[in-house]
């Protein structure tokens, strides 16, 4: 465990951090919501503001008055427990609480969350729940950015972001194939550190031998498998995969355009050319696994990817694996509303491992579980082959 | 025609008045679309603005330079003869262009209009199109008004948009039966002055003796239906509008809601009881129908409505009319994108008459046709009763 | 009103024309239907006789038992007086009551309205209820007739029902213009013998002068508005109807295919090359007002047609008007059940005028008014020219 | 391999089987769909027939001659490999080929079997593919079954299929515990005999300690679970769970009906009181979770449930496990059409073990491998507790 007072500047750093990824929006861009998946940045910064008020402030701070009363309505995500809520999909239809408003919520629990800890130097109970709410926010930092991309992005306007550039980088790693033995390997997690509870239960699996790629697949790669008629050729594809395809109507990754015979994509900067070097980003599972089998390959299980990890140097691309999101042996739920956090998802979700350019500094580790639905491309998702 | 000086201050008047009637907006407001119907208000702006870009500027101002080259794509409405434009469900998706830069589009093209008219002492071919550009913006500042109370009505905090005061007035008029005898009547617009296609083609109609309400129905008498449990029989509706009430679980008109037993609906002001004596509004046509069928009456037809008008004190109310959208006979389209305007739309409509406290001044008049969709109510929407 | 011996007579004819279309069909065929607003013909057999069961023999047969407890539930059409009913989409689920039963329960409600009338020498109330129960059963004969045509025409076997030769005949009629004069006209009927309630209160019309097509529009004349990319040019459509024939990829009438550069149709002898002078079939509303639009014409109204239909040797197609359908003056509903009958689809419709070759004999008169919705051309809907 | 005389045998007694299994139908019973997972009874039979003419006689009987042109378009199932097809969701809609021209198909296509095996006592290859014809066709009798019942259940007459009396038939089974040791197991298929491509290559896996059911859930455990407000508890459910329950107002196992106060439930006798020591039957995968979650366990997995299924009398419900349907190491789809039998499947379905009341004889085996999406409950699908 931390000790209280670098948790305290762990908790004030990423709330600044939060905010600092805001800082090249306009007002208008913190509201609109064009698809379900991607949540309004006004939502972000009041839903993991929220969460701190809901699980700490009221049960603990004894005189802490709410921000205002309708928030916990505004502002809750999936606590069934909690009460009532705003149906994801309306996120995107409410005006109100204006940016500001949502900006002085910040600052109130802010302040009073730091009141908090400074005078009560720490149950450990209230140290791991601000801890929670620290991961839960950095675990938002990472939907806000894709969010505020997919904002950008499907606006005919295309308009650029920032400047960042790292988002695009290609890979110092040779290309080659890391061979793993036959044997019994260590999952999960099991040192002191934080985690969330679905890697918790660190358990023995048993792997048969097998070869991983050293790099992931890269726009180049990538490229060729759309030039041989990868969209067109079913045998490719999962049966719902092929049916994705053919009722979206897909025929290339997630903000790729093509401009008088040549390939872009929308990135952070604005449109830009693909980079044939650089890892590709933006695919659905669907893709990732048409991609393996084209090329007499699979995607590796995350059994497979957490024992090879140590080779290789990841953290650009969340990578899908061909795992489905399922509980550890022994895993157990939470009790009250934070048993909803993970467990409630075990079913028909794939897990994703690594970490990407959109995830902050930190907040990737060898046992992190990530997971989402197989036709979704908005996250930073890669792939990388096994055989 | 009116002579180019009153016009072009007609026209600087209309711009002014519909930035007015946006002062009380937040940013955020401008930006979101919580049902198809409804458009951003940012959209409204951008949208009255293009039509003078597109329909007068671009071919009849030489030197006129367009103030993006995208916004023609994004704030088109339905013209499908001017090319592509952005789904009207899709609307509230876009967080750009800013609210400030649709502002600075207004005022660049209101300059424009003003040195075209200004320098050239009008054609009358250009005068009429700035004309039908004025009411269409006309047109728009009702929508608009119905579309920011959709928006702040449809929000959980329920915010006050200003303080108006002449939303819900009672009527002055006695209730009572104007009978209007058997004969030829004239229908449709012949003067000089303004008016659209739909109602041009004064022509002669054959009513049978009637009689139609002095005045509209209030929320009092609306209440004894509900009461009776005109929500629950079905032998007041259509059988559509029985199945609307069954799958939306419609038991009260547009924006009211039952709390502590007592009846409320949400204003420009926010929050209010119902009062009694004020005229119904924000009601389906179904509605309105299984209201009269109820009463045992029904609605006036549109042309027994326009035969008895100039008995009522009309004007607080779009009322719902028994009739559906057609042409009048003679009926032609106009040439090109603007022969868009209303022909396409006749069909599987039914025609308001009136005019509601949306309405700018000298809007309606008593030819005036509005149709919408039998079930849509963001609109004052309320009715009179005939027999 | 006719002798109850005759209308005994009648109602045992129709009883017998009914199941002699189905003559042809096998068993198979009696059970499906493959899209909502086609009802298996098992279904129309038992729903026209329950008819007579539900409002003849149950209220004024004393000693009549019911054939099956729960045949009242599985053939109410859409009598929500009469209590729950299987829901439409769902009726070719059904594989029981079987067809064998379904005949068992004619045969027994057959004999006893003859009994029943047999014995009682006619109050006028019942006989009324007896002659309604036989024009209720002729009219689903031509639905009977249609929806098998759907059934087997929409079968990748595109099997043939019979070998009927009078469904795709050429008018004898020489083109031309029918000129009517500006005036008064009595629209509706009058007459001692039968009609429905949607027809009575004849009433006068005001016309101003028109003329209309002494023929229907043939399938050749209809090619050319195709070959002349009809489908494919916006500004002949309403809104509706090109949003409609986009979603629907719509490019001929229904039962056309395009084989090997040729025009083929489904018939009820099988595929047929289209002949050019037979009339055209299967239309929508929307793309009958389309090729008007085209042709720089209109259609008539129903006033305009019923005031013109003595020129016209029409009858073989049932034919689009463009008004709304929609109550006579002083129309009012039958007290019970059977005022559901007509007015409670007056919203959304378009009248048609005529009759098809579907039509049983005598089943159609001037003023009969049939409607649709506009999308819908699984009738022999076609049309005729005005101007 | 089986010699091709006893091969013979199997197709022949197999074949027979299936038709015995539609001996008790009436024709109408043959062709409805109620819903797409359920398939008509005729297009079962004709689809077993279709594959053994596709992948046999076409390829290998060189004098053979197609029975009907026609039949591969419409008996084709999914795969993409040999062309078109009826789309899944409209085989309801077709009422011909006619039942008994699918019987006289049969017939056809059985004899032409023979006469090619008869004739030429067996290259491997060609056995093989008798084989998985004859295992293909036994699956579709468990569909068969339960799709009639399906068929039946759904119809509001709940008529009985037959007097078979071995559906709800309580287990002799004395409740307990099965405890199984940590260690490594071997998972999958070795031995010479058949099996699908799923179930190949035998690997090893490691198991924690765990404990089993000796037994499987009942009615009256599982009615426990529903009144003590199982369905109503969102903690008990996964997120899409609770969706599922929310959206489509589950309360019940499939077929189950409140009748005065007792719960009944269909079966193919027809309405019967529900036992309560028989097997639990007819759950989606998201009630099996729920239950376990209620009862403090957790489903097993598919490798739990194979390393101790030695110690069950299984076989008399499919069983719900925790594992998602994903590759064996090493898996690898068959080249050509017959590759797409299952690995196009393996995402977002929920592995099934054991077998049912409809699974025919020699048809179950301890590694076979079932599976469905985790909403679906029309097959006979119980659950066993682990922890």
């Amino acid at each position: 465990m931390i000790f209280t007072e670098t948790l305290l500047d762990f908790f004030l750093a990423t709330r600044k951090h939060t905010e600092s990824l805001c800082a090249p929006l306009q007002t208008e861009d913190y509201v609109v919501q064009p698809i379900e998946d991607v949540s309004p940045p006004k939502w972000h910064l009041g839903h993991t503001t929220w969460f701190f008020e809901e699980f700490i402030l009221k049960p603990y701070a004894p005189s802490y008055r709410v921000f205002h009363q309708d928030f916990s309505f505004v502002f809750n995500s999936y606590y069934e427990a909690v009460g009532r809520r705003v149906v994801r999909a309306e996120r995107g239809n409410l005006s109100r609480p204006s940016v500001q408003l949502v900006y002085e919520y910040r600052e109130y629990v802010t302040k009073a969350i730091k009141a908090l800890f400074e005078n009560r130097q720490g149950a450990p109970e209230l140290q791991s729940l601000l801890e929670i709410g620290i991961h839960h926010e950095k675990q938002h930092q990472e939907l806000l950015l894709t969010d505020i991309k997919y904002i950008l992005g499907n606006n005919p306007l295309l308009p650029s972001y920032s400047d960042r550039t790292d988002e695009h980088q290609a890979e110092d790693q040779a290309p080659g194939w890391i061979r793993m033995d036959e044997g019994i390997y260590a999952i999960g997690h099991d040192a002191d550190s934080f985690c969330y509870d679905n890697e918790r239960q660190r358990h023995k699996v048993y792997l048969n031998s097998f070869e991983v790629s050293s790099r992931l697949v890269t726009n180049g790669e990538y490229l060729e498998f759309m030039q041989n008629d990868g969209y067109k050729r079913f045998e490719h594809w999962h049966a719902e995969g092929w049916d994705w395809v053919q009722r979206q109507q897909v025929n290339a990754p997630l903000y790729w355009y093509l401009i008088e015979g040549e390939w872009h994509h929308y990135t952070l900067h604005g449109l830009e050319l693909v980079s044939p070097d650089a890892p590709l980003a933006h695919l659905s599972y669907y893709e990732a696994f048409a991609y393996a089998q084209w090329k007499g390959c699979r995607l590796p299980t995350e059994f497979e990817w957490e024992a090879a990890q140590e080779h290789f140097p990841w953290g650009k691309r969340w990578e899908w694996t061909e795992s489905a999101y399922l509980p550890y042996p022994g895993y157990t739920r939470a009790e009250g509303a934070l048993g909803e956090y993970n467990g409630k998802f075990m079913v028909n979700q794939k897990v994703l491992r690594g970490g990407s350019v959109a995830t902050p500094t930190h907040h990737t580790r060898p046992t992190y579980r990530n997971f989402f639905h197989p036709h979704l491309r908005w996250q930073y998702t890669g792939l990388r082959l096994a055989r």
